[in-house]
């Protein structure tokens, strides 16, 4: 069998180590060039292989490669676009064979989250049913956490470690000026739909910091919430909280939604820190500060876990290893094989397990009042965020890459997205 | 002469290093204990000194006292707890005299900003004339970095360096994500009144970054930064944009109190970044994303700048020599002797001339259009971001130390605030 390309994409939200997967999925395609001759990436994801618009990895140095292993975003361009059932997006499945088929690329590498492993899966049956069989592998990458099968998602170890030591040290801050100042401080974190990311600020609780917790799977009980911050500020002098974005009422609507509107009457300025902040501010009338941290989070390469940069890098490695193997529509997973001391596996499960599957925090790793974890969630966060893994600094700020990103030539007609 | 105590007090906002400070005050008194008995520290500031609260660091293991060089924050608590003139607090300033001599305290040794300058001041004048002198050395802490005379501010460059990374970061992310999806990234930054923290988000543009700033020193003019920011994505496919907290209106308003109303009427839940981004929005229709940073960006001491730690223990360490050589009311500074390479030493300003004074962004630093940084203001600001200097880590967090904070047995009747 003659070599074939391989294509590459990142999907949705970039992270801080998604950048170490394609690392992984490079360099380890480097070294089998006998089956695969050169990677073409997506640019911004998806659309570049439906719009034909590859970028030719080959004239990347390997120097420039190694150090996407240290650089935080989608060094290719990401996107939000999702390929819907085949019934409503099919003329776009059968666009995606035939540019794959137009470059001879015989391996579909997808690294991102629950949408994207749905398309990979998708793309592996047509692919076979139109003749032209693709071995796709989905990488995962998701700062949620929600992908399941997987023992946790890469991007998340680092975003869990950035948030835990931002709340640390903004709790220190909030500490020395309680006494005539600041008493609460709320920090928003993201995570619509699973709470995972604002678990990982109820580690701070082993450092003597008063924490409190509001997750998207527990309905907000806005009178047990204040008594207990009333409770917490008198016992210790400050309270920090950690709020979700998708923190919700009883009824559905999100707190970041409660009717806030500018001058001009427009909806919705802010998010869910500041509504949480003056909700507890009219109950209390504590001083408070509050802080979104938003992309800060995941792209906090700085700060990056590097257990979550190992593994990320071990999924694109073990995504073309799979493919090489002959596998096909799987996704490479991370299996914990023990907590203290960790350790870990690579894993692999078919994608049509894990596509359309979400993963929540289970209820026993929320403490029973709802706003705090449990010690079992703190054994499973905790190996996560372990170890550092500084990227170089130049001048006094990291010294990440950014690609050339040489388009490779079409050959196809141009296609109307 | 025989060994008299020190007394030693954080005040106002606290930083990423102003513990180094107190680091390099107590460590240097305790290599002369044959003229500073030892150090007491104000609980909670000043407040600690009103109402003889003094905590005992002879109780502090050596060990405890060299992890404040890399804890945030105040070990000792602060306050935000004005003195104003001696005719309108000279009750208070008589108390503070009293208790230094009830405690044989003969230097008194104040870590803050502007204000804390001019309380150390007349200190000193009212003690001379109370027949009580007391030694009054200002140790200057500031991520304002308004203070006058000394070059910068320690607790300004750990600040600089981890906006200036958070904002390369989080551009790297908007630029992966501008395809589909966010084009316009608002980060908001502290500076009520001097943009300097906001024009360290201006060292990426050498990163190739298109990158906007709004200071509080320039009116901000709508319709001239809408046009820039669609200029800017235009061409480059998205825009970074850091605002000031005290980035105002031409008629004098802040930003961030555009009239901003809950569903209740209550007023100015957001800040300055949701405003900005929700203009840009309907101005442009550009999808956005803003994050505000407030205390995370104060309090990261997990990217501390070496320089700033450096020059913090060191302002720390020559305010107890100063004393020992018998000065009074004086701030050591930092004296930039060059630029490329930076080299610095210590210097001396007289309080007199350090109370009171507020040091802006010269216009020279603040580029033609008012949205941007110049090369002399890179000049400036590149040196004081240099270095890392890690804390260790521990479990996946940074161990940060809490101290013992024993009190010293009060001697005096109480005192009403």
């Amino acid at each position: 069998m003659s070599a074939k390309n391989a294509f590459y994409a990142q999907s949705g939200g970039v992270t801080a180590v998604i950048n170490a997967s394609a690392c992984g999925v490079i360099e380890t395609a480097r070294r089998h060039t006998d089956k695969i001759a050169n990677v073409y990436a997506g640019r911004n994801g998806i659309i570049g292989a439906l719009t034909e618009d590859l970028i030719d990895t080959s004239q990347e140095s390997d120097e420039a490669i190694a150090a996407l292993r240290y650089t935080p975003s989608g060094a290719f361009g990401s996107c939000r676009y999702k390929l819907k059932s085949l019934e409503a997006n099919r003329r776009e499945y059968e666009r995606l064979i035939e540019v794959f088929k137009a470059h001879d690329i015989g391996y579909f590498f997808y690294n991102g989250g629950g949408d994207s492993a749905d398309t990979c899966y998708k793309v592996s049956q047509l692919s076979e049913a139109l003749g032209y069989p693709v071995q796709a592998i989905h990488v995962p990458k998701t700062v949620d956490n929600d992908l399941p099968i997987t023992d946790n998602c890469p991007g998340f170890g680092s975003v869990a470690k950035y948030i835990a030591t931002s709340a640390l040290e903004a709790s220190f801050d909030v500490r020395s000026m309680a006494k005539t100042s600041t008493k609460v401080f709320v920090l928003e974190v993201m995570g619509r739909h699973a709470g995972w990311i604002a678990a990982a600020g109820g580690l701070i609780e082993d450092h003597d910091i008063p924490v409190m917790i509001l997750f998207p799977e527990i309905e907000f009980d806005q009178e047990r919430f204040l008594a207990s911050v009333k409770d917490k500020v008198e016992r210790s002098g400050f309270c920090t909280i950690l709020v979700s974005e998708g923190a919700k009422y009883p009824d559905g609507r999100f707190l970041a939604e409660q009717g806030t509107r500018d001058a001009f009457g427009h909806a919705q300025l802010g998010g869910a820190a500041p509504v949480v902040a003056n909700m507890i501010k009219d109950a209390t009338g504590y001083k408070f500060h509050w802080a979104v941290a938003d992309y800060l989070q995941r792209a906090a390469r700085h700060l990056a876990s590097k257990t979550d940069v190992e593994q990320a890098y071990a999924m694109g490695r073990a995504g073309v290893e799979f493919a090489l193997a002959g596998h096909n529509a799987v996704m490479p997973t991370v299996k914990r094989l023990s907590s203290d001391p960790y350790a870990w596996e690579v894993g692999e499960a078919p994608l049509s397990e894990v596509a359309n599957v979400e993963k929540f925090m289970p209820r026993d790793f929320i403490s029973e009042d709802g706003f705090g974890i449990t010690p079992i969630c703190k054994e499973y966060l905790i190996p996560l965020i372990q170890g550092e893994d500084y990227p170089p600094f130049e001048q006094g700020l990291p010294k990440y890459v950014t690609l050339k990103n040489a388009s490779v030539e079409r050959r196809l007609p141009s296609f109307e997205l």
